[in-house]
């Protein structure tokens, strides 16, 4: 089996073949932090969470760089407008770095929450700009960059391959009328690499063309570069920043480098809203946090990964609603099987080796045919129905055939997908093991008083109880119980 | 009543005035994150967060500043050895920058756990070379620094002030043996700014004196000056720092910028373990991660509220579990009036009005008289002593009583001191209202059982329950159950 990946550049899925051996350097662009993460960013990062975390299974050691915007990305693409962190900071009267400690600390909470595994570096932009400074100077002296009025700008003519990536052509990029005309540039497509600050701008720094801060394309090149080398083997980030900001990153770090930058650029589709694009101007912008009083973290989570990273994915109550449902169906096949294990009979084979390998099988499938989750989670939730048919089905399974299909549903489910948490205990299904005992209890001692026909005393329980909000369930095979 | 500090650079308790009216500008020292904190950072951030929160108690308007030496922080303090950082990432042979997520996540990971109020802002050395190369560039202009082969000292001879804040003498300093001589400074008291990087030295920038990296002093100078101006209110810090580390920035910030740093300067007093000094070469180093499997957060944190953060504390197995039982204690008074408020009859004035007054005045006095948050537990028990009389008199204790009673410990004990969490309910202590609940409908069946002399029934309920731990005791005034 070889996995395979979707490539923006090559327009193909290659196979994945890492620059040095064993080592993959991944780069994800991470978000600007001037308000809270919302359903957006959650589908890159829950993405190429997975991703890190099948690479890791694949026995790759992966050091996963994600940077932290906080300085240089303008309310306006192309190069005009204002810095979104100042603006906001203005609006909250705070200042910048205030606000951004703010909003760095609210992403990884709800990372944090969805169980995505922090990045192994978290680089922020203001962190280095001695860095940026250098990028921008050796692109000048190489002559792919110049000065105007203390701002540097990118001559994309400079550059044969500017559109690569894209596929934009130069030609009708600059005829297009969308460009705004800034009279310091060359042409028309030329990108800011270092802008001049204005006098009252706050976040400035001093370099060779004097007080200025960086445009936002160049962190990210200097970022990987520091701490991935010239060449990735991997850069992720959302379809919309396709143009401009990766196709600027790859002629920046090229021209400079000489080298090709990325391997394998892989981008991960958009979140609609009930069919419609999510955007502040629709007020159909849904945050995490808003998102996690109406449904679980996982549920989010789970959502997100029944469709490929690549497809757009509609957010709707309806299908979180399905989701929900998906989700706890899972997890209780998982919480039966832990359930059985506490009374197994041990010493006998497991007789579903087959099935689990089979599954398995069909799960690596799925996951290297371009990380396809819908595929890994339809493997998962076969081999479930399997193994509810294997439980309900009376007889007694052998303590080795349960404790297979407990790591296959930890491997998988936990370890890969991330949506069986890993110290999964009836706790977090909501139950708790002595309000389980003490309702048992009271259950029974209401059977031996209707046995002993005190039909008085086992109501009033069975009454009590509903007010408690459980409601016990008289069957031929005896009494259980819900919870309302 | 008027705020006084002690205030190490007078030598006495001086009156609390920040610089600009109710704003107030507060920079502490934070870890060099090469490894997992210990109780000495305890000790320091328990400390500075109690100062924070009293400050805004007062209606201060406080920026806090609290940085993250990443780099620069090396093994001995003369200016010599290898740098913490990198030291350690080779050790663990990962990227520095890695090593530096790794034991920052795990820092606010244990301070969260102690209800340590995030700063406002966590400034990374790493993150401000050029704040920093621009202030060793100022000294060297104004004649305060010299440059030899590639690094940049500090000439102590040149600022008049030094030693003001430790007390030490140059003369003194430099007839000392300890301070081992480093051919390239002028004087064996001159200090560091910028430190040439030898090759193969992984952490380093371009200068204007070549390829370095700061000195350790002068990234709190740089990030201070940066987000809370040239002068601040109050820098904090641990005893050890006063010198030479504070003494540096003294010397280097006055120096640079004409005016005074610091207005007080607060240090907070060392950790000892069963009387001996903390230290990894004693082995008696106790990590926060290891002090938790043993005792809660809020133990430790109350623990070292218990003394005075300009005393020495000491550690042992005794005083731990007397803290333990101490804020047990505590918070069984504020569990028990949580209690009583569930039915407490209400329209009846506050006969505990006085009382309240009374603590308060007591609890302000402690705190006013430089943060001592001894004596202000003190007003908190002796309070709790006549809370437990008053409930334990018999009479019912009205709903206004109760409620003034319960904004006491909320207000005295949870926002200001930190040891009763702000959301005390009864899962907090271990029980959940529905454990209650069934317990309570388990115990009343086996009364009415009793009642009607069905002795096996109701006998069959208390062992049950005994095997879940949980004891009924019957006593004159009914029935009531412990957990064991």
């Amino acid at each position: 089996m070889t996995l395979r990946i979707y490539n923006t550049l090559t327009r193909r899925k290659d196979e994945f073949v890492p620059l040095h051996n064993k080592n993959v350097g991944i780069y994800v662009c991470g978000p600007t932090v001037y308000d809270h993460a919302h359903l957006g960013h959650a589908k890159s990062y829950v993405s190429f969470d997975v991703v890190v975390r099948y690479l890791r299974y694949l026995d790759y050691k992966v050091r996963y760089v994600q940077n932290i915007t906080d300085v240089g990305h303008l309310t306006d693409n192309a190069d005009q407008g204002e810095d979104k962190i100042l603006k906001r900071a203005q609006m909250e009267r705070v200042e910048p770095m205030e606000l951004v400690e703010k909003y760095v600390r609210s992403y990884f909470e709800d990372m944090d929450a969805m169980g995505v595994i922090r990045p192994d570096i978290s680089p922020r932009a203001t962190g280095h700009i001695p860095e940026q400074i250098e990028l921008v100077k050796t692109l000048v002296e190489k002559g792919y960059a110049y000065e105007v009025a203390g701002s540097v700008y990118f001559d994309v003519h400079k550059f044969e391959g500017y559109g690569k990536l894209s596929g934009r052509k130069l030609e009708e990029l600059e005829a297009g009328a969308r460009i705004e005309v800034n009279p310091e540039k060359r042409h028309p497509a030329d990108f800011a690499l270092w802008k001049h600050a204005l006098p009252g701008h706050l976040m400035r720094w001093k370099s060779l063309w004097g007080e200025g801060f960086p445009g936002w394309h160049l962190e990210c090149s200097a970022m990987s570069m520091r701490y991935l080398g010239e060449t990735l083997d991997i850069h992720g980030g959302g379809l919309d920043n396709v143009f401009p900001h990766h196709e600027c990153e790859v002629a920046q770090s090229e021209a400079a480098n000489g080298k090709q930058f990325v391997r394998h650029w892989m981008h991960n589709n958009m979140v609609t809203v009930n069919g419609q694009k999510m955007s502040k101007s629709l007020g159909n912008f849904v945050t995490l946090k808003d998102a996690f009083k109406k449904y679980s973290p996982l549920t989010i989570r789970f959502f997100i990964l029944s469709t490929r990273y690549n497809s757009p994915l509609d957010y709707s109550d309806d299908a979180l609603g399905a989701a929900n449902k998906g989700i706890e169906r899972l997890h209780n096949t998982v919480l039966n099987v832990l359930e059985k294990l506490k009374d197994a009979p041990s010493g006998e084979a497991d007789i579903f080796k087959e099935k689990i390998d089979e599954y398995k099988a069909l799960f690596l499938e799925a996951m290297d045919d371009d990380f396809n989750t819908p595929g890994a989670i339809a493997a998962l939730f076969d081999f479930s129905r399997e193994v509810n048919t294997l439980l309900s089905a009376g007889q007694r399974v052998s303590r080795e055939t349960l404790e297979d299909i407990n790591s296959f549903y930890s491997q998988f489910g936990g370890e890969i997908l991330g949506i069986v948490p890993e110290s999964f205990d009836f706790k977090m299904a909501g139950r708790s093991d002595i309000e389980d005992a003490l309702i048992s209890l009271l259950s029974e001692t209401r059977n031996k008083l209707r046995a002993a026909k005190h039909w008085q005393l086992s109501d009033d329980i069975r009454s009590e109880l509903t007010k408690l909000g459980i409601i016990l369930e008289d069957k031929p095979e005896g009494t259980t119980w819900k919870k309302g």
